[in-house]
C-alpha cells in the first residue's frame, strides 16, 4: 500500500487546486508552452511555473525545453492511476449495495440499521 | 467552473492522504463506527477524528451519532464527481490521440513536433 500511496498522494494533491486542474484540462487537449498555459489564467507566470512544478512532481505532466520554450504534455498514466483508485472504491460500494438489495428482496422483513 | 471547483477541491484534497484513503476504502465495504475505523490504523483516535472531519467536509463521508456511537458511511456522489472529472480529461486526451493517429495514417510524412 505504501508504495502505491507514494504515487497517488501527490496526484490527488496536485488535482486539489483549481488552477492546476485548468492546466491539466488544457493539456488534455494537446501540448502547450508555459506562456500559452499562463495566458488564460488569472495568475502570475511564477505562480504558473510553481503549479507546473507540483504537476510534474506528481507525474501528471512532463515538460521539455527546446531553446527558450518549455513545452508541457499530459502524462495519462498518473491520471489513470487516480481514476482507477476511485473506480475500484465505487465498484466495491456498488457491489455491496447490490448484495444488500438481493438480501432485502429475499427477506423483506429485515433491514440493515 | 468556480462552483464546481468549490466542490471538487476538497474531494481531491481529502483523497491526497493515505490514511483518509484507507478510511474511504473501508467505508466502501460498508458503514463503520469511528473506533472500528481507528482499529487497523497506525494512528491515534483524535487523528482519525480529524481525518474524518476532512472527509465529511469534502462530502465523501457522512456520519450519524446514535447514543455514544458515531457511525460513518461513504457518500458515493462526491467520489463520482472526482472520478468523472478525471475520466473526462482522459477521454479528451484519448480522442486527441485518435485524431492524431488518423492524421498520421492519412499523411505519414507529417509528424507533430
Amino acid at each position: 500500500m505504501l508504495k502505491q500511496s507514494a504515487l497517488i498522494d501527490p496526484v490527488f494533491h496536485a488535482l486539489a487546486h483549481p488552477t492546476r486542474r485548468v492546466i491539466v484540462e488544457r493539456l488534455s487537449r494537446g501540448p502547450a508552452s508555459v506562456s500559452e498555459l499562463a495566458k488564460p489564467l488569472d495568475t502570475t507566470l511564477p505562480a504558473v511555473v510553481q503549479h507546473l512544478a507540483v504537476l510534474e512532481a506528481s507525474g501528471l505532466v512532463r515538460s521539455e525545453k527546446t531553446g527558450r520554450v518549455r513545452t508541457c504534455c499530459i502524462e495519462p498514466v498518473a491520471l489513470r492511476t487516480a481514476e482507477d483508485w476511485i473506480a475500484e472504491r465505487r465498484a466495491t460500494w456498488e457491489r455491496r449495495l447490490d448484495r444488500l438489495g438481493d438480501y432485502l428482496v429475499k427477506d423483506p422483513d429485515h433491514q440493515e440499521g
